[in-house]
């Protein structure tokens, strides 16, 4: 394991600058807008996305421009989501363009994003006038202006990094995410930046984000619904100067596990901070079929409102988790079907061969008191496993989304 | 268009009693929880499941004892599933011998129903004590203690009634609904019991549920949660004595469309008494590629905790539209769609060619602070229309779903 440093965020790594401004697309003075990330030198680059059919402007022209595999700077706002704009093209692509003088760099080797209300075009006057304030800033200690500045109804900032040894060398990886909301993400998800100073190849790069993306954010649900705008993107500088990563070895196999313990902390920690949320609830399913199968079925359980909200009122409902386990598109035994609570508090189970068993309510109760819980499900079929992320569902996240615009 | 009677329900079509009684599973002494209808004669039926692959076991009987399309007795529960239940088959047979003996017919001829918390074990001594109650009080007036009886979180009885003349004799249907949670229906949907005095042939009987019940139950979401116990059922007892409908004729068309009146009635009492509902939302989905393509993306829209939030507080937030439609499995172009918000206090078009125009939000809220919201989204694309009914999400569903058991 590596042992994990919330302080640098994206500028763990070496040759990483950013920095967070506020240029006025959200009206309170104190809340940053917008922000920057550079590289000192081209890095290859990878990136996913939502699978949504409805997506941001920001998608088509990162797309694009890491279709050369390679990157030096992001650019990002929040405030407003540059989707269903009908100016969306052409102000993603300016920003690109600004942040590309800024840094001296071509447009084309810019990842741009944005996140907040769909549906309203960018005020690119403001952008445009924070360029020189943003250009003063970008530091390799911006890493926490950068993550406030992408932030929208997150409660707390999230940003993480770890560092591990390749060849001798000591290298980084930096990652900072945001989202609290529409959040459930399918191939890619929310807004997440990693930055890393290992030397690699970019299909291998590519290949590593992949996997770990997912085992981690695509595993995570708040409200079952797949944002416009989700990206994570990942950009490798190779300033660690190990030799170059270039098959899956040994070392290949050591940036990967660093990689999946960065992004699984975030997960969690955007799994906490869901909106409303009182509670992070973790759903492990155990022998099933196989892991396609067991991720099917944690994700259902994860998703269902019904499990959210007895979770919320700490009511071991167990009956709710059979039910969405059955509505799901994957095959399992109904009557093997064990289900286990699990706290700080404790362990209880209180279902057996998919039929309920007698057990002490209040101790369950004691148990899902507590903020962080576990829902193990055992299927006994297989060897198949897979672990899903969410939170409960609570009067604050209908009170925040009944007018998020306001 | 048929005109729609309240008063009567399952007892409207001559030849069904039918009663409802407390037998003791829930606690009130004045909360019915146990009730039946009977038919004078034989009827021919059919019946609609639940697709959840964890299913209540009268599901299982019931399934079993229509193989050969006849039934002549509905017995239902409210207060406990019988679902994930060690002795679920035995108790749900058990109950069909219990009302077989009471109106002297077969046990094969019944059809079982239960709902309520999943995973507790039937009490039978109840259910067998109140079969003598239950008797006495079987009469042609008793739909209305019925419905009573099978209710769970609603907060008003669903049932309805019309008639029409079919070869100038008078024919009707009747029909009741409970539910206001895990409301989410797939094939078939919540519990609801359709009897009609209509002379048709079993096979007619079963297609024309099958038809109706798509375009009207199978289009209601009230929390995407599909249920483990969803059954509808419909009896035909032929005493209006109409020539039999054996061929899809005039006759049959009359029958399915006072059948869809009705099952739209109810479907829309569903969504009204949604858990924690302030407001009934309709969906429309026009110019579609094709009909299926325009019920998916209705329901997708429907199913959006966002957009049902969005709803609660009158916040004309279509990007959050668009976004449902675009996870949706179904094509569309993103760059045709149009949105429009209407209510009787009027309407406003928000979203065309996919990008939002200026509107003024006063207006629009306004329109939206009605108890009865359509959202009508036109795709300029073919010809594909469909119809999806739902609910808003407020507090009041966190809180009655937070601790349902207690």
């Amino acid at each position: 394991m590596f042992e994990l440093n919330t302080a640098k965020g994206v500028c763990a790594p070496v040759g990483f600058k950013a920095a967070g401004v506020h240029c006025g697309i959200r009206p309170t003075q104190t809340k940053l807008d917008l922000g920057a990330i550079v590289s000192d030198v081209m890095c290859v680059a990878s990136a996913v996305y939502t699978q949504n059919k409805v997506f941001g402007a920001p998608i088509t022209v990162t797309r694009n421009n890491l279709r050369d595999n390679q990157a030096q700077a992001v650019i990002c706002n929040s405030g407003i989501a540059n989707t269903c704009a009908a100016d969306g093209i052409e102000t993603a692509q300016e920003m690109c363009k600004l942040i590309a003088n800024v840094a001296g760099i071509s447009e084309e080797d810019v990842i741009v994003a944005s996140t907040g209300v769909i549906g309203q075009s960018l005020p690119m006057d403001n952008i445009r006038n924070a360029m020189p304030e943003l250009k003063s800033k970008l530091s390799y200690d911006g890493g926490h202006d950068f993550v406030k500045s992408i932030m929208t109804t997150d409660t707390f900032p999230k940003e993480v990094s770890c560092s591990f040894e390749l060849d001798g060398k000591t290298c980084s990886i930096g990652a900072v995410a945001k989202g609290s909301g529409m959040i459930h993400p399918n191939m890619a998800t929310l807004l997440s930046f990693i930055t890393t100073d290992v030397n690699i190849t970019s299909d291998l790069l590519d290949k590593a984000l992949k996997k770990v993306v997912s085992n981690t954010l695509n595993m995570l649900s708040v409200d079952g619904d797949t944002s416009t705008n989700d990206t994570t993107s990942i950009m490798a500088n190779g300033l660690a100067k190990n030799s170059l990563i270039d098959s899956e070895d040994e070392n290949y196999n050591i940036f990967c596990d660093a990689l999946e313990q960065i992004m699984l902390y975030l997960t969690k920690q955007l799994a906490k901070d869901g909106e409303g949320a009182t509670k992070t609830l973790e759903v492990k399913v155990s022998s099933a079929l196989n892991d396609m199968t067991a991720k099917t079925l944690a994700k259902s359980v994860i998703t269902s409102s019904l499990v959210k909200t007895a979770m919320f009122g700490s009511d071991a409902n167990w009956g709710r988790i059979l039910c969405a386990l059955g509505y799901a598109d994957a095959e399992f035994d109904a009557n093997k079907v064990e289900v286990i609570f699990e706290s700080e508090a404790g362990s209880i189970v209180v279902c057996e061969n998919g039929a309920g068993i007698n057990f002490d309510e209040d101790i369950a109760k004691n148990i899902l008191d507590k903020d962080y819980i576990y829902i193990n499900i055992n299927l006994y079929q297989g060897q198949g496993t897979a672990t899903a992320w969410g939170c409960d569902l609570t009067y604050d996240y209908v009170k925040i989304n009944g007018d998020y615009r306001s």
